[in-house]
């Protein structure tokens, strides 16, 4: 098996990886339906975990992780010890640069890739080690993510992006005129990001597992905390959905957005119907109404209930079906996930693509932890890509925040600008603890 | 967690699945550069193999399989695992046609889908136990899996059959007109079957890896025994492509078909130049010439590269990506997997939608085990849904046969019929000791 560079002693210039740790993670959310939806009634939020060290000397550890539900975490674990052996005695190489060729490496080593390619368990277990990766060069750096990112000049985000398989779409002298265009207005988005901060939006007031009052109650409190928009779980009976439309739009009057999300529960003429069935409440989109791989159909579906919006991408498996999702005009929002795609590379290619196609980037959020990492990569966004967060909005799930050191914050309806050094992946030691699978004191 | 079916304690007409034993078989393929393309240099032919026991004291097991190359068949195995908590202790459903219960349960796992949904490592492993539990069932039946099938009424097939995200091409009524029209014709048609065998076409003359003697000698060598059609990889350089096409073609001569495999290498408008670049050896499809993924580009290849076909399905996730790729007209030749989507009940609408849409399914074979299990898919189409084996082959590599109990057999470029019940997919007992990673003999 090749390692990713040459395996090399170290130097006075040169670190290796000496160390690629492991955890199953799991919080129980089950127990009170937080998260529950229309095909996930009972998640457990759930980390596949990973640490990184290095023998550089200076103690800095590169966290990552990628977010499961429960069940078959253990199997994203294996996924990640499955490139172990790629990376640990490995020369790490000049950081931010040689990412590039690590990403590449470990999506396309040539047994491992059968398993994919660039799809499901594997390419999850990409995104946690690269977001790790990512973690320790904004350390080494000195920078949170999103600033790591945003000061790059257009040439060297252009060698970080994944742009294999998109090059009837977008190359890399289209991404180099879209950067160009954003460079310059950065300072002074980036003075008002800090001041204003970017905005959210509110997912968990709406799960499906909550009774009618707590739905009604969530919802007003989200309008009195500041958010502009809410969403909410359809895709169970008809019924249910009219009546939980119902509450939500009564309990927010009618000048705050209402986002619907179906969870993947619906044919393509179904989707159709049943959205138009939900249209009175004015939703501002229907998320996911059928399978996460259509693309014809989804565009079917956009066109038929317009002026009603199409989400989708927290299922997303890769690059190239966000490229068809735009090329076939199937998508009005577009959510991508810091953890399904294979990391921080292959989203500046989404990030991009998005751009040329002038389609809204709303980040999936909620889980564990997504809401730490998609806030970096929406505030580049608007700092370095599209240059603008007109009718854009990063979810935000109010659960378990507590467990990271460096947690997303959320107020007055807008997410505050992390200042710590990394991609603030990283759980507080305690909680590593007590939420390991099966052993920790959450679980025995 | 739920289990699939209720827990029960055995009855006289009920039994229960009492064990699901994984285990990690590779065979050490590499070292001859058996199997290497363009895209998968270096395979080491692997099973997540599985093996399905009930407690109704037939001594009758399921066994079955996913195929990989090597590495990361230990997460499959893993992913296997992770479903055996729904299957043991479950009440074994009424045989077959409890099994599109069963299949649907392991697919929609309210935490494990989250994982796929319905792809990669996650998808495959669902495919490793639904083919044992097809096997099982057709041991039962006393019947190969192709005649079991073919024996089926038309209501069966349908109940059996996985049509979810598919009614936008085709519904329930629509398989029942298809099975209907080719009824009559059946006995016949299993007739011509037995006495003559289903055609086959060879790849095992073209890997990437063999010099050129070794490609010509091969080549001349396919024909004598029979062979219309060989496969040749490409996708290196385009002077070896030309270089190795001209080889070939002068072995086999004019009047014997031609295929070549890019697994995966171009990029789309890479893909129309390279082919082009071939045209003048007159091949007979292009196959995966670009990202899996890719069904707008595809399509667009498949209308520049004319009258050279385009072929794809082998890392095709599911039928949903089917489906789009035969409504996009970005198919001539469909080369489904018995192993990369959920067995049986997915592939039956698979070969449903390819009648629907009047496309050739020449299925994809080779690895390990994957000749002995598609020829039962292949058999059943001609004698009861397709009803016709023009212009169709089941790819033949000559690579393992040896190792299996029931192995394909192929004489005069023609697949001959199994007999034995069951769906060929046991390893003799002494394969799954040898071949155990990493302690059996072949390994240590």
């Amino acid at each position: 098996m090749a390692t990713i560079g040459r395996p090399a002693a170290r130097t006075a210039t040169r670190t290796r990886i000496t160390a690629l740790d492991t955890h199953d993670i799991r919080f129980p959310t089950s127990r009170r339906l937080h998260g529950s939806d229309a095909s996930h009634p009972d998640p457990d939020y759930s980390a596949a975990y990973v640490i990184v060290r290095t023998d550089a000397g200076d103690d800095l550890e590169g966290h990552g992780f990628c977010f499961t539900i429960g069940r078959g975490n253990e199997v994203e674990v294996a996924a990640i010890d499955a490139l172990r052996p790629l990376l640990v005695g490995a020369e790490l190489p000049a950081l931010p640069a040689g990412l590039a060729d690590v990403y590449r490496g470990l999506v396309d080593d040539g047994q491992l890739r059968w398993l994919g390619p660039e799809k499901g368990v594997t390419h999850m277990a990409v995104a946690a080690v690269m977001n790790a990766l990512w973690d320790l060069t904004a350390k080494r750096a000195g920078k949170p993510l999103w600033k790591l990112l945003s000061d790059m000049a257009p040439e060297e985000l252009v060698a970080l992006t994944d742009f294999r398989y998109l090059s009837d779409a977008l190359t890399p002298d289209d991404a180099l005129r879209i950067l160009r265009r954003a460079a310059p207005g950065k300072a002074g988005r980036e003075a008002r990001l800090r001041a204003e901060g970017y905005p959210a939006y509110l997912t968990s007031c709406g799960w499906l597992g909550y009774d009618d009052d707590r739905l009604a109650r969530t919802s007003r409190a989200a309008v009195a905390d500041g958010f502009t928009q809410i969403k909410l779980k359809v895709g169970a009976s008809p019924a249910d959905d009219i009546r939980r439309c119902r509450i939500a739009r009564e309990a927010i009057g009618p000048d705050i957005r209402l986002a619907l999300d179906a969870n993947q529960r619906w044919e393509v003429g179904e989707a159709v119907e049943r959205t138009r069935a939900l249209a009175r409440f004015d939703p501002y989109w229907i998320e996911e109404p059928t399978s996460p791989d259509e693309i014809i159909g989804l565009a079917a579906i956009r066109r038929a209930v317009a002026p009603v919006k199409v989400a989708a991408g927290e299922h997303t498996a890769n690059r190239v079906i966000f490229k068809q999702l735009l090329q076939a005009g199937a998508l009005d929002v577009l959510q991508l996930d810091a953890c399904r795609v294979g990391g921080v590379n292959e989203n500046l290619a989404i990030l991009l693509l998005a751009a040329e196609f002038g389609v809204p980037v709303w980040p999936h959020a909620g889980g564990v932890g997504l809401c730490e990492l998609v806030r970096h990569l929406a505030m580049f966004d608007y700092v370095a890509v599209s240059g603008t967060w007109r009718d854009r909005a990063v979810e935000y799930a109010d659960h378990l925040h507590e467990h990271f050191l460096d947690p997303a914050i959320v107020t007055g309806g807008r997410y505050r600008v992390p200042t710590a050094p990394g991609f603030s992946s990283a759980l507080r030691p305690e909680a590593l603890q007590a939420y390991a699978y099966p052993d920790g004191e959450a679980w025995v």
